[in-house]
């Protein structure tokens, strides 16, 4: 018999969430094509069919959430956001999306940043003594959803707003004196991500950080991961801009091109939008989108990464790059690129992808940071390279070797 | 002692060629970067320098045209052309520069096409009355560069101006036919590039062919350079648009995101541009640009690639595209590019790599098409993918087993 | 009691058609904004409403088409375009544009070109013996739509397929000889446009020609409209890209900015599209797109304007301009548009508002050529200047006038 | 004989000074085309040539700065900027430009802010112990200027870097209460610009202010403009981004189309740039930069204008505008532009322009803020309208009139 899976989003009142809970649907009834779906691409989807991953049919859907619009209010905003999904799907899954509202929980908004306060409403908010209590309520309710719902295995990714950044230099390497911070609500350097990724790592459940808040991407995490036997990957989903630049780069370093500047100028107006419009918010995502162009061209290039709420363009993202270059001779040209994407439809295949990755790597023993999975994210934990290209290979070299383990 | 290489460009006077012209001299007065050479590069550079390549200092350039404007003109035109070359230039190199002058000889221009009939300039035309004759004059031309200028090597670049597309369905497979028509002028299905291509490799002297003419690219010929045991390789260098084609789709391809349309739209204004404007020759162009996307797609979206002469722009390539496509749920989303690209810039460094890497090549003992060299073409001979990263890999991987084979 | 006014379109099946459909439903119901409408903003609006203008709840809509596709079903193709129409139109409108359709009767396609041929329906073409006698047939239908619905007032809007361009040359000036040629379908210069708008003149309803095809442009027609005392205007709706360098291009001619090059590259996909691709088809376009800078410049810039068709665009015309200019010391610069609209929905109210302006002017006792209309065309007849800030300015103006004489 | 007229920079080697310097050199010779002055277009130049302007060779160069980089080494600068001038010009004009640096006094700097602090070199400043003595010094230096070198007249044009923000609800409204503060370092609320522009006034010299930072643009200061019967006008040349949303907006406007975000992102990477990139300094050029939509169109959208130093593109301003709009039916469409324009060789030519203008308002009598150069300006002092157009015919109709009366 298929093995019930469960897939909890950490954020599941939001709009990626919103679209992973439609897109569910359509997939289960055969109404959407798998457009978008990594794992069902012509590159790695056979490789992947041949390991007996997670299938759309048998998931359940469960989450987080410190607000309590309703799943279909939510389709209803992004179908109304020109089209960020088909009209008619809030109305067309009504069914599944209140039966998806029914599994979701309220949170915990430990040092989350003042745009996440703003957002809270009254009666979402897990109010918890400590850090560590935080963490035991996250994890009864995680091990309440698989019992309820007879699963046999859960995924958690972490799709809350961005918080604010933390100090890294603070953290202590090890995850025994970490664990001591958590009893104290003052001293404990971690924010609500964290917390999340502690309960996933403790409950035995995969943990994926698709944000660029900090969650499972420190030392002392890692190791409670590794010693749990537990595997996580994360941080801060690449679906758009830096994506492009991680592409783009290797072709001017191939070329030996030489990148004077590079500078990126996003705007969109959704709930994301508006939580990164708070400057404590935005430093977190700003440094996530800056970073990958030195390990890629083998200098730093000056940079210029922004982020503007415009709220008229929704959930569609437009970019703006500019790229100014030498050639032969010092001669300087220029490439612009304009990107125009819906940020959650981009997202949210992505989202079920990482489950069915790290469902995969969980099952066949591994532990800790899945590094394959790099090139999913902005700034991967632990990669090898930022490459785009090298990256894809990597992730499909690692499916071919559990495949040929499999075997 | 270093051996002394020759570089013979057929099109010896265009704005590729001056741009070599320039560059090297500034190579080999030590005052140009090597920025935009892929052979100077970090990746390949080290590689490179262990199998003894080519110096730019010990390389000697001569070439056939069909015009008798002086290199120094042509490079003053590029410094006028919004920079495609630095101001002063013609300037600075105008003894080397006068001293190449001097080493070009009238050309062939066998069915070239009405666009480059209308370049040729009296006295810069060798009549030949058949085909072999035009060869045989060809092949006398090049063995007297080595021999006046004492060269231990040559290679043989062609960039001359693009030629009508040839019917290659009529093209005999095996080199003995074809050589027979070569003695009847009306019989022969070949055009100029081709002869040229015929002439180096009879010569024993490897040929790259840079542009979207015939050249070398049909079996009988490469046949011939098998039996020779001459090395070639080409066709259309990939410096622009195409590259960046080459570059992005794979990622469509990675992400399972579906390409509906590609529209690109090129603008220039060089001679290259004006023998562009000519419809029988533009046919060439537009096949070369077209074919790059179902290869790596796995489908085949609509397309379309238009190339104008504008006048105004000079050198400076200027390509909006714009690729329109599907993500999850189908929800439509659109890409667009500005290119602004000096085109002799772009090329004129890829010349010079492509003849240090066919001559370690022909060095090493290879034969035939040199399939690694994929990737600097549009068109690439006998190419095993048309993915800009994969390629760059095939090509550190050659040239790191010659190393091998080296030591 | 408010009188009834028709509003009787050609190509009334198409996608503009069918979005004025959708529009007066909407907006005799009061559920659509008048965004877009210029006689309803701030600058008109005011003046144009004390002249008793036709209301759109009194508007009765009929017309000719030669295809059967029901209106519904053209809204809900532009519904699914992208949104060309909100979600939902052709539903909530259902019964509007069911009565709309049956007020459509077949059309006549003299000498309409291969591309309109091919669009052509059994059931949906009069074939008349000679064009007078299809004037004759156009006019009955005419004026039967005036009896059938109690019209006061009927205008007549051209919005069918463009048409091959008419060798001007060719046609006497006179409309006594034009009106000869009529009985000799052989002989006959004319195409159906024109047919369409002598019918409408005849009749004594006003004619406006939003198409590039020929219509009453020309002397003899405007003759026999200035001898009925019709008004008419035209020619080819101005929406977008040449909407925008008839903007732009004031500019450069007050700063005195020299403009080298003016490049122009429209993709869509709709049935317009899909006509312009025939290359017959297209040169009236183009030529209709390609005249408005010299008379604004005082000189003539090198130009180009392709237009391209490309299906998965649907009704979102896209239009990339590329501007390269010379300032001060001869310094080169470039100013590029990209242009995403929607064509239906930029055109659509904008023959509501040319139905309301024309049949002002025809109630206010004009004749002929309707010069004020100017800043509405891409080939205004008659126009004085192509400067759209000056167009506009003459319109307002010439209401002002007519508020004038009506006080 | 042809008077002899000054003109003084403050702000006399920076990148506008130099170009005007070395525009006004090869106009003197006839080596420059008159493109970019709109003095000399079709439209103006007629009508200004009968009024007996300024003439270019009679035009003596001289002003204020607070570095010592001679204005040779600025020219080369601009350049090696990509060709910001053309290659060769300081050569060519060596000995005129060291002629102008002999001219140049050292400047003041009172309250200029950070950004201009750290640009100041010893010995290039006068320091004044009261605003009063900063005053009367620099009137000193521009009488001097005009004795030394027998001028009939001067006009001075302030081009110095952007001064913080001044806080203009604080200033008295009459000169009488302004005039006390100058004599007390510490209660005087203005800064330099407002010096230099209140010794212009008091000298009887007719002042520019083409920068954003105040100058005369307050009431106290007018009062005294009119009390002395001079002429003044301002603030903040309009060049590039702002130019194009006083073009464009207007065609909304028209069309009735409903601008929702207006989004502005200008790039680069001068002097200007750097001062710029101080947010203190960068606040007074944004705001000038974004108060120029609700005027046009009567509401205001959502508008962000970001200005970024990216030092390798010197002085090419690149500006990306993204305008989303609502049209028919409230279909959502986008505008998007792409300008890259060479910031002097944009403002050099207005800078002559100006000066020849002002003078003429001068000698007709006229006094105070001269309104019909608003279109020059992006925050133009009583203005009447934004709407470039507009403007424009109120300066050919003003201009008109002065012709008028001269007749
Ligand atoms: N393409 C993309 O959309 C993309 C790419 C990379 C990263 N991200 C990141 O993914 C996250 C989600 O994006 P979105 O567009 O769905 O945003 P969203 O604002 O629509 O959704 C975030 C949800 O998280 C909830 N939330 C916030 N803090 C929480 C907490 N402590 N506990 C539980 N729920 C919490 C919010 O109430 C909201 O419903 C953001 O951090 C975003 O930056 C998005
Ligand atoms: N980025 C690039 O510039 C680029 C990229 C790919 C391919 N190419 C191709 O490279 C070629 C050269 O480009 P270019 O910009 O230097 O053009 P160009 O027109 O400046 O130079 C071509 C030269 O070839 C000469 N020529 C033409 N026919 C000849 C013949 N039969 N024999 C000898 N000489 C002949 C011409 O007289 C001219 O001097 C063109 O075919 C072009 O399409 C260029
Ligand atoms: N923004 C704009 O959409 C715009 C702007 C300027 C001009 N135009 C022109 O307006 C016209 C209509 O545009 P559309 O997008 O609605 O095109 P469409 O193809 O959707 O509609 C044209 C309609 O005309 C009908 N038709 C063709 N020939 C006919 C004839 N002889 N008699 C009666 N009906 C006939 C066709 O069957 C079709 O239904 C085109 O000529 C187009 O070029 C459109
Ligand atoms: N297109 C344009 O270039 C444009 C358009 C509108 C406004 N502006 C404004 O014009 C001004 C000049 O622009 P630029 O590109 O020449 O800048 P720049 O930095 O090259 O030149 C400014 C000069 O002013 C001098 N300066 C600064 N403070 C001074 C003071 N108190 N007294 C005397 N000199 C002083 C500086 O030393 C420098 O030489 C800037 O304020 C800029 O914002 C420029
Ligand atoms: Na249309
Ligand atoms: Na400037």
């Amino acid at each position: 018999m298929t093995p019930r899976t469960g897939l909890w989003l950490v954020g599941a009142r939001g709009g990626i969430a919103a679209t992973v809970a439609v897109g569910l649907a359509a997939l289960k009834q055969g109404a959407a094509a798998t457009t978008g779906l990594v794992t069902e691409g012509p590159r790695l989807g056979p490789l992947v069919e041949r390991l007996d991953p997670i299938r759309w049919d048998s998931l359940v859907l469960g989450g987080h959430d410190i607000r309590s619009t309703p799943l279909a209010e939510a389709a209803r905003l992004l179908e109304n956001q020109n089209g960020a999904l088909p009209h008619g799907s809030a109305a067309a899954y009504a069914d599944e999306l209140a039966e998806a509202d029914r599994r979701i929980r309220p949170g915990v908004a430990f040092r989350s940043g003042p745009a996440i306060e703003r957002l809270t409403e009254a009666g979402c908010l897990h109010e918890a003594a400590t850090p560590r209590a935080a963490i035991d309520q996250i994890r009864a309710d995680l091990e309440a959803f698989a019992a309820d719902n007879s699963l046999d295995r859960v995924v958690v990714v972490f799709l809350g707003s961005t918080e604010p950044p933390v100090d890294t230099a603070s953290l202590p390497a090890r995850w025994e004196e970490l664990g001591k911070t958590l009893s104290d609500s003052a001293g404990c350097p971690l924010r609500a991500s964290s917390l999340y990724a502690i309960a996933a790592i403790e409950a035995g459940m995969p943990f994926v950080n698709f944000t660029p808040s900090l969650g499972s991407d420190c030392e002392a995490i890692d190791e409670l991961a590794r010693q749990r036997a537990v595997c996580h990957a994360g941080r801060d989903g690449k679906t758009g801009e830096t994506l492009l630049k991680t592409v783009l780069a290797p072709m001017f370093a191939e070329r030996n091109l030489e990148v004077m500047s590079w500078v990126g100028h996003n705007i969109f107006g959704n709930r994301d939008g508006e939580v990164l419009d708070d400057p404590e918010h935005k430093a977190t995502k700003v440094h996530s989108k800056d970073a990958v162009l030195p390990p890629i061209l083998g200098y730093a290039p000056q940079t210029l990464v922004s982020i503007e709420s415009i709220r008229s363009l929704g959930d569609w993202k437009t970019a703006w790059d500019h790229v100014h270059f030498r050639g032969f001779m010092g001669v300087p040209m220029t490439l612009q690129l304009t990107w125009q994407g819906c940020d959650s439809a981009l997202a949210a295949p992505l989202v079920l992808d990482l489950a069915r990755l790290i469902d995969l790597a969980q099952r066949h023993g591994e532990a800790g940071v899945v590094r394959p999975l790099a090139g999913f994210f902005k700034s991967p934990m632990g990669a090898s390279t930022s490459d785009f290209g090298a990256q894809s290979r990597e992730l499909v070299d690692w499916v071919a070797s559990l495949n040929g383990a499999a075997s």
